[in-house]
């Protein structure tokens, strides 16, 4: 027997999330239709107004609510430095290290021929310009360390060869309480490459 | 840093979805609010309709859209069996084995002192008045294997004890494929007690 037609839409619809298959979506739905009414409706009630109260900083990239971009207040600014992230995701993980005080700039993704995303898709023109205005002393890149994230690093670095500015990138090794057994063999590498003094 | 507010509100309404922790909640909103405006209009859509488009069958308490409840056609009564189920879920695992024609009941949970579900909360009353209407000559009990299943089993069996019916229950025993070493004991012993001519 298939499932009434609105419950197949509903799966259908959760099945959209990341990681969600069709059984996961199935027993989202098996609770979703015994939730009071309004929950469901202040369910939907959210997401049908996130294009109202959610919207991306037309300055930074990051995530903002109704009220200003907290990560482009001027204080933050003064510090000369911009740290270039792929989403706006990577804001609030570097947020809550503590260790970051500077500006962001998302860049919108990773350089992939395979996707079709090339130079022209990444917000650098936005990147350049806000160098220039700001009195940016450094860069920091904050890019995954995969393919991609390399690729799309070497090429912002060239981007802005023409600026008089350092452009860093995250340090590479031992993620902290690691075990040098269970490390694999590029981190490792990377580590000794990288090695300073105690 | 904080989500932004409204950010912050979409997480908590994912985290009531089943097995959805912070982390999962986090990794759905993430991707939301990158979904077009019409999707998230046709997903909060789809959800606050729930409770016009779909809804329990009056009748055997099995979910079903805005037709009739396919679960209660006439012809599923010609057997006269019902199949006693926790809830609208196991009708569709059932209907999908294809070995069962009859009609079933929901009884909308299992007996559990500690949730302080008793027997009031259960649908007992209307599935005597459904056997007496239905000519029912028996009811067969397919909840859990667990404790609670047991002792709700046995509560269905004792309070139809006055009908001129066959109880049962379906068989414990070795699920297929499996192999003896890898089955608990509770089952292996279950699977001897309950062995059958080859």
């Amino acid at each position: 027997m298939n499932y009434p037609k609105h419950f197949q839409k509903l799966i259908e619809a959760l099945k959209l999330l990341p990681g969600v298959g069709s059984k996961s979506a199935e027993r989202f739905a098996f609770q979703m239709i015994e939730w009071k009414n309004d929950r469901l409706q202040e369910f939907a009630n959210i997401v049908s107004t996130i294009p109202l109260k959610l919207m991306h900083c037309e300055n930074c990239g990051c995530l903002k609510g109704e009220e200003d971009c907290r990560l482009c207040q001027p204080v933050r600014g003064e510090f000369g430095i911009i740290c270039i992230i792929a989403s706006p995701r990577e804001a609030f993980a570097i947020e809550a290290t503590g260790e970051y005080k500077g500006l962001y700039h998302v860049l919108g993704g990773y350089l992939s021929p395979i996707e079709g995303i090339g130079p022209n898709d990444l917000k650098v023109q936005s990147l350049k310009d806000r160098i220039a205005k700001n009195n940016t002393k450094e860069v920091v890149i904050a890019l995954d360390s995969t393919l991609e994230g390399d690729v799309t690093a070497f090429f912002i670095k060239k981007e802005l060869e023409n600026f008089p500015l350092k452009v860093t990138r995250l340090a590479y090794g031992l993620p902290m309480g690691s075990s040098l057994d269970y490390v694999d063999g590029s981190t490792l590498s990377k580590a000794f490459s990288g090695r300073g003094p105690l």
